[in-house]
């Protein structure tokens, strides 16, 4: 089987890392982007020499792009007959749009959270539900807060059995970068049960889960804390020996200055990693405690960057690359220098 | 009986709150209040005419009063000669020191949060262990956060038993005026468990608490999020009820505005209250939900003003003013304009 | 003559404001207030009783407002039959339209800051161009920054005489309780000139004025510092004298811990002014100085409520309750306890 | 000449930064750097596989960084023998004492702008003043916000001859992670003038300067207006050009999304720069404009990596790499990639 053949649609937050984890996957190929309009990461990739080839979204604004001196390689469906698959990760309602040309060119299409569950065949994880994405059409990635949730769920439930999970999401309300006129001083309420706990009960449908959300003015991360309820009492230390083992988890320590949403990002920062992304979640150390039997613990998500890998896993999936969970998500695990 | 006669020490954040408080207690008389420096607070004392007398409590610095043109009426022991109890809200360590004092002229003493539990006789909440504080010497208040929480849960517990509560504390990291560098564009993590869960277990030793505490950048309140295990099942609608009926709770509800912490500190600013100060705690009823038969809920919590009826509460205990719980948290209620 | 009878419609950040300023004039009555919806600001209206009578704006709303238990005291024309001029705060596009309803009845109408200068005969300031208002049918006031920007510079201006200014104004982005997803942790800029320096060449037309403006993550006023050029030289002590004796104008020491615009805010707070109201831009008088012998100065803007008493000098000046600038300022100064 | 040996003292915010431009640099070789700490930079180096030798800085903590799992090289004096200059990034007051090793081992050193003045024979920009410092022994840069301050009022100067100017520095109040409790949603005024004014004339004692600083709660850089008065009149597309062929400025459009101080600091992470460094500040072609005569401009300092290439300048004029100012410093430009 030669590279599977991949495009990246919508060159934003999540393209961007997108675009950048499909080029580290020694068994895809890249083979381009597409956006519609002079964006700041568009400029940047200008200014870095254009390494990834451009197509244009809209044909009727191609010429914003050659007038900023911005070369492209094609219109979108000039990529649509090179791909095998599709990432999209346009705003929410295009992805809809996209699909009805992913399917006359006999693409597959891979939807980031932003868009309605309804535009893929199933709503899948990599690690919680691997098996529902084989040989797909199309598939939708939870969004951040559900990736990195479940992540942790899904590992303390194959573990233990976990029964049910009351989840509170502390969230950024922006991100870096966002201009408009907004929440500056407050903590913003949503209602009961938050769309992020209902998701997570659509792909794992053995756990019951609720949870509340509260918007902060912060940019660089989310926490969460979670109530799980077990289905047999388990140590701390064996906790944390499950979400250490795990490639996506990082077990961190709040004294040794991880201590933030905003130290992770540091950290990924100071790694050099480009943008200060990491593709981890973290587990604090000192915030692994419990109600009576239920277990209390807190995880931070970098939601710039989370969803990548499940996402290269999906394509593994439609593609039936690998047609072992684990080995599929070992694959990607290697390329992106996950341990 | 005639008035008790009531000093406060400390004009700051909470001691501007307890003065007025107390000046609305009809059953009490407010003698006068001690500060050392001219503070924002003491300044607008001063521009507002001297509506409560100022005695100075380190006297040599008596002149930096006299030089900013503000009249002092004393110095702090010629305040502790002429009242019943002193409500003590210096800053964490003056208190202690201050209790020496307090016992020299016989007088009693109410510290807020901020000083060590070992001030005092007993560490006291007006309606979750009023009897305790009966007629004891020195009372230690419980802080912001662990008032409304209590309130709370022993208005669930005394409704259905409550056997345990997982809480998840989004705390404020400063408040309005603060100048320090500092955290602005982060969620800063605390170990497991914070210190409210622990208070909560010391004034309720028969609830099992754990929590979690997250700082946030704001400073218009904090949101608390509980997941509470009771001992029976109980309706949503029975819930609501009781909350609803608690002098010191307001049911609000999100679609209706009341979406965050700032539009409650916002609507005490449109309710004409002095500095948009509320004694209530409030439930966001959208937010009421369970998870299996534990209980999801989320509390408002206003900083600044939210110990001030049980600390007024203390004084009733303490000077034996009503010996039943209900009658003295009532007075209370009813000065206060709390229906 | 008579009291001047007076509406206020649109009950938001502004109209709040403006209701209580007018009805502190006792050469004015405050007939009533127009809203369209159940906010927060008229939700405190009926828990405090209804101190001021509710006519409904948009008649087919009217149920919403019964709905909520909101009684009202007639419809928006029956408002308009009963007043002589009506202070428009409504959101911008709305006014133009009340506009001709306020003609159908022969009411004047005086206009805030976000309707577009077009609605109004001329563009007014209290204090530097009364003149022009007297006898007008329609005012539009000038926004906050340039309403306490010229106060300033027209204060200079008649002492010593101002070629020039040039303003960087350091905004808010956000008013209190804004919920939408937006600036966090960033400063924005605007192109050259900002508009309050080019509404301030509108008002005062013999000085050159150009400027930048920055938004910035705070909601609790926004600071301007000031560069300009006298005609003459003058000593930083006459300078402080006459901002001093200005009315509207209180000069502030840092040192004191009057230190930005969150202390004002305080402060405002602390004299128990409703929600935290201040009429009086402050100038920092550590913060004044020369640049050659240009003046460079910064002043503080309370964007809620400073430009009530330019609103009110409007009624004054439509209205011909006074002729003579100085007179009518006066008045309304007096009213507002502004010494 | 061989290359030029250079340890780094302290490997934080700055420091990490001075080692990576060093070690970019061709003529220079970067022998180590020097910390005491686990630090999360430390820990990263460690993640990295120590691209760079680590010496301990304090020789009785240096099983901390053992336990922790860190290599190091040596102590702070093994370091010493093997630099011909040192570049000191440690904390305020740390840099004076580590002086008295340099001395001792004959090797030079340049400090930060935390340390005081007096440390250094000479205050040192390397666009401004190079010349002053060939061949000292101690030198000591500009501070972020005045490095970027001079390189665009020296750029000015050297053009059309500048007499005076009065900067307004809207500031960072904090670095990204910083956690303590401090300022949230407030404008913290300084005094006139700034110490940024001070010290331009200090580097520029032809040019009076004045100027006012207020901090915001930002995180992501800086942004300066300045009024300056030229010798002579100078067109607005002049001042492009010249700032445009500045290799060290960037001018920037808003209207292409180069808005913000966070819109500079995302550019420079979509770019790849490690840690979203960014060497050159921001002209925004939008903001230049006139007051009368006067140039009125704003420009963006990211604080972080400003000063990265005047630190290196430093470098060559006291070892005397190159004798002449423009020289010099296109060499620095070369390797750092300035065009």
């Amino acid at each position: 089987m030669g590279k599977v053949k991949v495009g990246v649609a919508g060159y934003g937050v999540i393209g961007q890392r997108l675009a950048d984890g499909v080029a580290l996957q020694q068994d895809m190929e890249l083979v381009g982007i597409a956006d519609v309009a002079v964006t700041l990461p568009i400029r940047a990739l200008r200014e870095k020499g254009m390494p990834y080839k451009l197509f244009s979204a809209v044909p009727e604004k191609s010429n914003d792009l050659k007038n900023a001196g911005v070369p492209i390689s094609g219109m979108f469906e000039d990529l649509l007959k090179e791909v095998d698959v599709m990432l999209d990760s346009t705003p929410a309602g295009i992805g809809v749009k996209n699909k009805e040309l992913y399917k006359k060119y006999g693409v597959k299409g891979i939807f980031q959270g932003g868009e309605k569950n309804e535009v893929a065949d199933v709503f899948f994880h990599g690690y919680a539900n691997y098996e529902k994405g084989l040989g797909k059409e199309f598939l939708k990635l939870t969004s951040c807060n559900t990736t990195g949730l479940i992540r942790a769920v899904d590992c303390l439930d194959r573990t233990v059995g976990i029964e049910k999970v009351a989840i509170t999401i502390i969230r950024r309300i922006a991100d870096p970068g966002d201009i408009h006129r907004g929440a500056v001083d407050l903590l913003l309420m949503e209602p009961i049960p938050n769309h992020q706990a209902v998701d997570l009960m659509s792909i794992m449908p053995h756990v019951n889960a609720t949870g509340l959300l509260v918007h902060t003015p912060v940019t660089h991360g989310h926490i969460i804390t979670i109530v799980a309820t077990p289905k047999k009492t388990i140590a701390k230390e064996r906790i944390l020996d499950e979400f250490n083992r795990h490639p996506r988890i990082r077990v961190v320590k709040i004294k040794e200055g991880f201590n933030s949403n905003t130290a992770m990002f540091n950290y990924a920062r100071f790694l050099g990693n480009p943008r200060g992304d990491m593709y981890e979640i973290a587990v604090f150390e000192e915030a692994v405690g419990f109600s009576g039997d239920d277990i209390m613990f807190a995880i931070n998500i970098p939601q710039e960057s989370v969803t990548i890998p499940e996402t290269i896993d999906g394509i593994r999936a439609c593609m039936e690359m690998q047609r072992d969970r684990l080995e599929a998500v070992g694959q990607t695990n290697k390329y992106l220098g996950l341990k």
